[in-house]
């Protein structure tokens, strides 16, 4: 069962060190596009990345980029739940949707997963449990001026390990 | 009005030299993820990508390279048809939806624009005229064993230049 405040069996910092240590291990391309985590709280897990090398022609961010960036820190949500629950499991994505309502041109380009309520918390550890298999649906954003620059929502399946 | 033959004003093999060099140039992350035109022709635009520098912790295709292969191959389809148009105008997708069917694990990973019916050219073409901006739905799969591994939807809007 779900417990909302468990004693977690390693700190939010060094899971976040071992999240980060493991994406510049076994991903390249998060060193490539030069992405890192900015921060993790009650408001979410933020990832950063440079325009300079994840620029277009419009001096804007590359889609490719822009979904790179959101699809890790929807992969990196999933991976802090895990730690927080204290399970182990295989992360993919299955599919993710995106929608680029306004061109990205700060320097610096920040990703933000919304945090995930403690109901599906709950659901996502009862599958887990019950079947070894669990789904989490996330949302991500690019933050823009008046409304989102970027939208993304992704859904990310975790089968039980060991 | 569309012309499903027109008198190219440069010829196909040159719009791809031109599409390739813009780019190598232009989008510093399709030399950093060692993307390449593989071909161009009645069954589409195929982009291709190495599996090494793009790889997850898997040794899979990390979902991330694979959207921005998939996003590029249907910027480079929209290129090419304003090219053999003799159009110019400023590429912008607007949003898409990816499913990662299967993890794709070959050395080299392909990812296939499919052509462009003829009604959708002359819809593309009559809109841009008369509304100085158009929208191509394009559909890019990246081929499996039995089905496609990874099957990607983007739209993208084109505002007329000059």
């Amino acid at each position: 069962m779900y417990d909302p405040n468990p004693l977690k069996t390693m700190s939010e910092q060094s899971a976040l060190d071992e999240l980060q240590g493991f994406l510049e291990k076994e991903i390249p391309m998060y060193l490539q596009m030069g992405i890192r985590i900015d921060q993790y709280g009650p408001d979410g897990l933020t990832m950063q990345l440079p325009l300079k090398p994840n620029r277009n022609h419009h001096q804007t961010a590359f889609a490719g980029s822009l979904n790179a960036l959101c699809t890790m820190a929807g992969w990196g949500m999933t991976y802090l739940l895990l730690q927080e629950l204290g399970r182990d499991g295989k992360i993919v994505i299955q599919r993710s949707s995106i929608r680029y309502h306004t061109p990205v041109k700060t320097a610096e380009v920040f990703a933000r997963c919304e945090p995930i309520a403690d109901e599906s918390k709950a659901f996502f550890l009862e599958m887990l449990d019950e079947k070894d298999q669990t789904k989490l649906d996330l949302k991500v954003e690019v933050p823009g001026t008046s409304r989102p620059a970027v939208a993304f929502e992704g859904s990310y399946v975790v089968i039980a390990r060991g």
